[in-house]
């Protein structure tokens, strides 16, 4: 049984190595806690924007970030953002995955959301068609811009 | 010239105006102003969540949503993300949406944004040219999954 909660500051260490857990992440993540906990601190103080952790048996095993944003676009639709999802390598291919974004969709319908949405690196083709089989639409190009 | 300011109550029906002025949005905006304002007042309260209008001669001629989310990935990055981007379409080809995306960048570099980052629908073909001529990557695939 994997059980999804909110992140507490204690849990921060544990998303880290979640992130740094994949192909993408390994390069691009550092390893001095600080600045992670205070974009955690950053989070809590921004209304709507959570982090969650799934655990098993006491231990974090999957993470994913949760914004929820009202807009005016699309008959004043509140979107549910998805952001940072991990799996810990060990655990892939156990439904963990799914069972994340139903907690992902029980939280945004609760919320009042009409429209999930998230991006994904181009170059994770797996992910792809994870999330096609769980009935979300390639209808976008994400771009980025780096401004460091 | 054209002056970038933070969105009142007053400007949502400019607005909306402006979201049903676009091959998209024609077809999927509402004419009952009161979802939008409802809207507008979740956005005031949602910390880091603006409607941007652009104003030439006391007119509102563009639109943008702003919101900053801080996280953990990426170093511990706070992003502003840009959606419901709207240029009046009799305005167009004057720079007016260089100028907001300039308008932007100031606003997403004052808040300690490390990245930029939009979505756009796939079918709008001029407007990749234009992001990626603004210097942002294609690196992504945007899912949207309609929970309504």
């Amino acid at each position: 049984m994997i059980r999804f909660r909110e992140a507490t500051r204690d849990d921060v260490r544990a998303v880290l190595a979640l992130l740094t857990d994949d192909a993408l992440g390994a390069a691009r993540e550092g390893t001095d806690l600080a600045p992670y906990l205070a974009a955690f601190d950053a989070m809590k103080a921004e209304g709507g924007n959570t982090l969650i952790v799934g655990e098993k048996d006491g231990r974090i095993v999957a993470t994913y970030q949760l914004t929820l944003i009202s807009g005016l676009s699309l008959r004043a639709s509140r979107r549910a953002q998805v952001e940072s999802v991990r799996v810990a390598t060990d655990m892939r291919g156990q439904g963990i995955g799914e069972a994340m974004f139903a907690d992902a969709e029980a939280r945004a319908r609760a919320a009042g959301c009409r429209l999930m949405q998230l991006t994904m690196n181009a170059t994770r083709r797996d992910a792809r068609r994870f999330y096609e089989r769980l009935g979300f639409t390639p209808s976008h190009i994400g771009f980025k811009r780096d401004l460091s």
